[in-house]
């Protein structure tokens, strides 16, 4: 009977003492004389399973010469070993071997660091760091659509390519077909964009916001999740050129609506994460980051702390007073540092924290503005251990204070007309929030470089396979 | 209470006769003296919603005004009105104005053609035609999803940014951080790419199929869904620049089992479609596709067809020598026309249609030769009224068959080295396809063009919103 590890885990009453087939790729072989061992994985589990092979076994010399990598099938009968740490292992009848490796697999079965294993991206996924890594990012990916489809909430692919650099929210990665050793010129030497795909510049989208809040006052409630892009040149443990982005955009909801579904939304990813990946989550604890599992487990349970910026910059004044030191000066008005957050999140109030109602200056143009003329109502989560999780806010909803604020920000309002035509037809309280898929993934399995939860990243100077 | 209409359809005998609050988007008001009509939205469901009000209502006067695209807030009871199309409305005791109307609306209560509302496509989303539409594609992506996932199919992102222009399945879009003003060059002319944000050029993926073959080497089971791009300067109802594909992999998979996961998928959306999405499919096929049930309802009982491409072209040639006629001439060793396709799904065999064992000239430098030297394990599916939906193969999995089709169809062997290892590290028998989202949602709801069910289309020269 053809099964998977999977199969034998969730169904070893089934299976034991029966005779099973499993495919599957080879991480290591013992060979000791008599007998010898195969631990192999199938991809469908993160654990390995154990084949042990006799001398009685079907091509008994293939498998002591079978070297890591190689992808064999197993027949043989499923045993139960209770007193090991493996509770079950096959012992094989016959062994056949699919695809061989060669002797300069990279992936042989040894620690390698991650910095290899980044040059390996096509094969990293063979390590049980990656293969944890990976299932966690799919099986979240799926859990953040069960998340809002189960509240009705709309999923829109807003466009990639953008006549748009809306945001201003970084620098942006032009697209084109024209030919770049030879541009097509206008008369006065500028770029002669008729001739290009689009009849415009073109770039990649920064944000699928601006078209979400369309189909927000539509629907009522969308998310989007999709790629994103930034042309930053920084090479830091969290940017990456090319990551995934969901965007949730709310009609009829004010900040504290906004605030409840990010709370919400948190939760319902911890508690899946810790129900559906139960294996990985200890995995991560034992190997990659001690007290992930009580971290997480405490989030559950936590009323997320809700604080105003100006509150915010109070705390860590006085926390100063008492002699807490920072590289960086709080101050009203300004935005605030990473150990600043961290202050918050791990010493202050030890739980995730949202903070609200941010000076207006350091912030993006269609927040909504506050009643003191000062702040605007956006919002930022920041979680123990990662920092910012998301941001969001309430949009501007009245079509000339958002028209003021745009041509004082140089925002193009032509081209974005029918975004400022959103508050002239039928506009509404409305809100939404941005969070980095990566960061997400950071955050949950406590790896600390987005490099290593983006299946094949993209960074300055990279971009292999 | 505060309700959405969604739960006042599906919770009618808890509301009926009490007091109930919504949030909604006008579409028309008839006013008539003594009362009045509005019928809204609330983006919750398809339907519409009819509020009536009175002159004892609160602000009677606002309500006559009201004109449509204007976002209100009414409370009042909900009533039961069994006798009318409609089987409830709401009597309003108060409406109040959330966000004004201006009287340049673009969507009045009266017929548009498709072509204008392309032109208001932030605001499409707000005619009956759109809101199906696009509740369809984000409920249809969500079981999509589902399907995977519920068979531990581990769901990847493979990366739009790459090197690779690897498929050479059509132009692509260059994606730079150059100057276009005044590209860098180097001494010879030539483009300087050590100047550009990843020192080489680079381009939109047009597909995520082979980063996708090296985790299906890991993990087994795999799909990718996400944003594909083609720079084809093709102006047609089926083609778009920036599209969503869905491709799964599967390891120890053989072209039929990839055609038994293709039909068992195609059925489970179908049938999804039917029992989630029923008041779109009934209105689908009232206003948009007639006949759209009943052609769904039948895939769900077919046995989807297997025939060769060979025996394709014989049963091409003998229904020409009955009298059919085509004007592209069927033969062996081509492709096949829409013509062929509409004949063998509509009229010959009245089935959806899988094509296998292509002539291997007219396939890609990846699918497997088979042992007749001259056809490749591909499949192409074919469904009725929508030709072809989703093509695939059985991948070649033996590294100097692989090697030797790459230099002959002069795929750069370098940048694919990776590609090929996966061929000398444990390769295995293994299959895939590929299914254009948007392909599929023309087939499930009848819309037939393209730029009609993606949210904001990009095709040559068009890139608004």
């Amino acid at each position: 009977m053809k099964v998977t590890n999977k199969e034998l885990k969730s169904k070893f009453n089934k299976y034991v003492q029966q005779e099973v087939e499993v495919s599957a790729w080879v991480r290591n072989n013992r060979d000791q004389k008599e007998f010898g061992f195969l631990v192999v994985n199938d991809g469908t589990t993160l654990d390995c399973l154990q084949i042990v092979y006799f001398n009685t076994t079907t091509n008994v010399e293939l498998a002591r010469s079978l070297r890591a990598g190689a992808c064999i099938k197993v027949i043989g009968t499923l045993v139960a070993t209770p007193q090991m740490a493996q509770s079950y292992e096959i012992h094989a009848t016959l062994i056949e071997l699919l695809g061989d490796s060669s002797e300069d697999y990279p992936i042989q079965p040894k620690r390698h660091t991650r910095e290899f294993l980044r040059e390996q991206a096509y094969l990293r996924p063979r390590t049980n760091l990656f293969n944890a890594v990976f299932r966690v990012r799919s099986k979240i990916a799926y859990a953040i659509h069960q998340f809002f489809q189960n509240k009705n909430f709309i999923y829109v692919h807003t466009p990639i390519l953008t006549a748009n650099d809306s945001e201003g929210a970084g620098q942006t990665f032009s697209v084109t077909t024209l030919d770049l050793n030879n541009v097509a010129k206008n008369p006065d030497g500028s770029v002669n964009y008729s001739k290009d795909f689009f009849g415009q510049s073109a770039s990649l989208a920064v944000t699928g916001q601006l078209e979400g809040e369309s189909f927000a006052l539509s629907f009522r409630n969308i998310y989007t999740f999709g790629p994103t892009f930034r042309a930053e040149n920084s090479n830091t443990l969290t940017h990456a050129s090319e990551f995934w982005m969901i965007e949730p955009e709310m009609a009829f909801t004010d900040l504290t609506g906004n605030m409840d579904v990010m709370e919400a939304m948190v939760k319902y990813l911890v508690k899946y994460m810790l129900k559906n990946l139960a294996d990985e989550v200890t995995f991560f604890d034992k190997f990659v980051s001690p007290g992930l599992q009580v971290k997480l487990t405490k989030v559950l349970k936590a009323k997320f702390v809700r604080v105003t910026h100006h509150e915010v910059i109070s705390i860590l004044k006085e926390a100063q007073s008492k002699g807490v030191t920072f590289e960086n000066e709080p101050r009203y008005g300004a935005d605030i540092a990473r150990e600043h957050e961290k202050y918050l999140t791990d010493v202050y109030f030890q739980s995730p924290v949202f903070v609200t109602n941010w000076p207006k200056d350091i912030k993006a143009f269609y927040m909504k503005l506050n009643p003191d003329q000062t702040t605007v109502a956006a919002v930022d989560l920041l979680v123990p251990g990662s920092g910012e999780l998301c941001g969001g806010s309430q949009r501007e909803d009245n079509y000339e204070k958002l028209a003021q604020r745009m041509q004082q920000m140089n925002i193009p309002l032509q081209s974005l007309q029918w975004y400022l035509n959103l508050r002239k037809y039928g506009g509404c309280v409305h809100s939404g929030f941005g969070m980095g898929f990566e960061r997400l993934l950071i955050y949950l399995t406590g790896v600390e470089n987005i490099r290593d939860v983006l299946p094949f990243p993209r960074t300055p100077k990279s971009i292999d396979f």
